[in-house]
């Protein structure tokens, strides 16, 4: 599955992924009233309004982008209607030719991670029937109960062509709470330690010069991802942090390998809210879309003039 | 909400918590027949079975424990109707007068941990209205994000007089990956100073003699279970890995405080699908409830002969 994203990357030459999380405060407020004239203010109605501005943004920028990524807590918050929000979602990208990395952040002892692999990467066994139930291409795992809470995804991704990304370094404030205590034994920090794990586990499910398993490294902290970038060469990674939570176009370059790969960078808010910001607030409300195609298009111009204007293009 | 659990474990005499992780091949047959012949082999149909077999053992086991943990994993693997299925079991449970657990291992950077922690122990907003999504009264957390993954859940238990279970000593075979690596500066391990942190943490939610926070500590690993009953006086610990996965009674002992409370400890397995098992089997695969209910009281005079003997009783 690395193989698919890398190419997509390479066609429509942005290392871009966008975050589809919409929270209800960022959504324009006539798909709210749209939902919720016909279904009230109900768990249902949210779930409407979500699928809407989501399909309203991937026919905006499914011509830009190789990836999307819908954060699942958006939706989960929303019960199961918004889990209907969530299927929706990823089958309209995939559709539209999207590579989806589900944000999913799941991990468990063995047993219960492969039910999670299953259910996002996977498919179910249920009598003779092999089922699909949320069915992305990707997905994000925790770390945090070893190996054998890794695996089963390892395996499915084996099994179904798909890929992970392990959280190694991840871009919130307090990250470094636990990631970046050093360890005794390894003279390393930990999220360096959880790197060369990804690094061993990134030799059981290559996929031509890449792994299917990649690695989360925040973009708000550029020194550690260049220590990353080291450790896991095989590894793609995938940064967030990028825009709204404060990483910059300069931030990005050590994520990068010299071959111009190695990393997808996400945007969230910065551009599925990109209306509300100043720079474009002249699309309006109505025109969030736009301002939407417009925030990509700068991205890849920031990405494009901060990395890659220092080296080859992808 | 901690002091209503233990309350129930006072009245049921009973530190158990019944793990509601529905593995297709431990449903009896008859259910699953029952529901292919009306649905097919769907999704729809694994939801329908998983909620006839959870309803007829919660309704043989509902007066003999405070607690059920449903494992969320073996409900997301049927996708949205596996979610409709996690939903209905925690409203019957809750119908019956049982504390939920929900074991969802959640955990992200602060804004999406609050979207978790309103979708599973708060309200979420939309317009006017304040909507429930999945509403357990408990929910167990993954720390590897630090700080400001734990918080948001940590508020919600505040506002709504909820519970959470942080994940500091895991009961799987590779927990001690990162786990029990020593931190060089604080020369204790990860879960030792997670533990610390979720001492930290359990004054922010105190409810009686303990805290709304609480930590997850694996029977498998009795000798870890002392030093983070020491570590943690305040928090209840959850004890998962009892039966199936090899803990034993004896193994439970150092779990708990001298006031005989301080944990309580899940049998998932071991109880759902005893009737699979040598000394069950009398009960036949249309008993398994009854089957259920004879591996609860079983499992409750194992506590009582290690735990409770040598002590004061609950």
């Amino acid at each position: 599955m690395i193989s698919k994203l890398i190419e997509k990357i390479r066609e429509k030459e942005a290392p871009i992924v966008v975050g589809l999380d919409p929270s209800i405060a960022n959504i324009p407020r006539h798909i709210i009233k749209n939902a919720t004239d016909e279904k009230g203010e109900t768990l249902a109605a949210a779930a409407d309004a979500i699928i809407s501005y989501n399909k309203a943004i991937v026919d905006k920028v499914y011509d830009l982008v190789p990836a999307v990524k819908p954060q699942i807590a958006m939706y989960e918050q929303f019960g199961v209607e918004g889990m209907r929000a969530f299927t929706e979602t990823v089958n309209y990208c995939k559709e539209k030719g999207l590579i989806v990395i589900g944000d999913i952040k799941r991990g468990d002892i063995g047993s219960t991670s492969l039910a999670y692999a299953q259910a996002h990467i996977g498919k179910v066994s249920f009598g003779s029937a092999s089922l699909s139930a949320f069915d992305e291409d990707f997905c994000t795992v925790n770390p945090y109960l070893g190996a054998d809470g890794v695996k089963p995804f390892i395996e499915e991704c084996n099994k179904n062509d798909r890929g992970i990304f392990v959280l190694v370094k991840t871009s919130n404030p307090s990250s470094g709470d636990f990631q970046d205590r050093v360890l005794r034994d390894e003279d390393s920090t930990l999220y360096e330690t959880v790197g060369i794990k990804v690094n061993e586990w990134a030799a059981l499910s290559m996929d031509g010069a890449y792994s299917n398993v990649g690695a989360v490294a925040g973009a708000t902290y550029p020194k550690m991802g260049e220590i990353l970038r080291r450790i896991m060469p095989r590894s793609y990674i995938l940064v967030p942090g990028y825009g709204a939570q404060g990483g910059t176009g300069k931030d990005l370059v050590p994520f990068f390998n010299p071959d111009g790969l190695g990393a997808i960078v996400n945007s969230s808010r910065g551009i599925i809210a990109a209306y509300k910001k100043d720079e474009y607030k002249h699309f309006g409300e109505e025109g969030f879309a736009d301002a939407a195609r417009a925030a990509v298009l700068d991205m890849k111009k920031d990405i494009n003039d901060n990395v890659f204007a220092k080296r080859r293009r992808v």
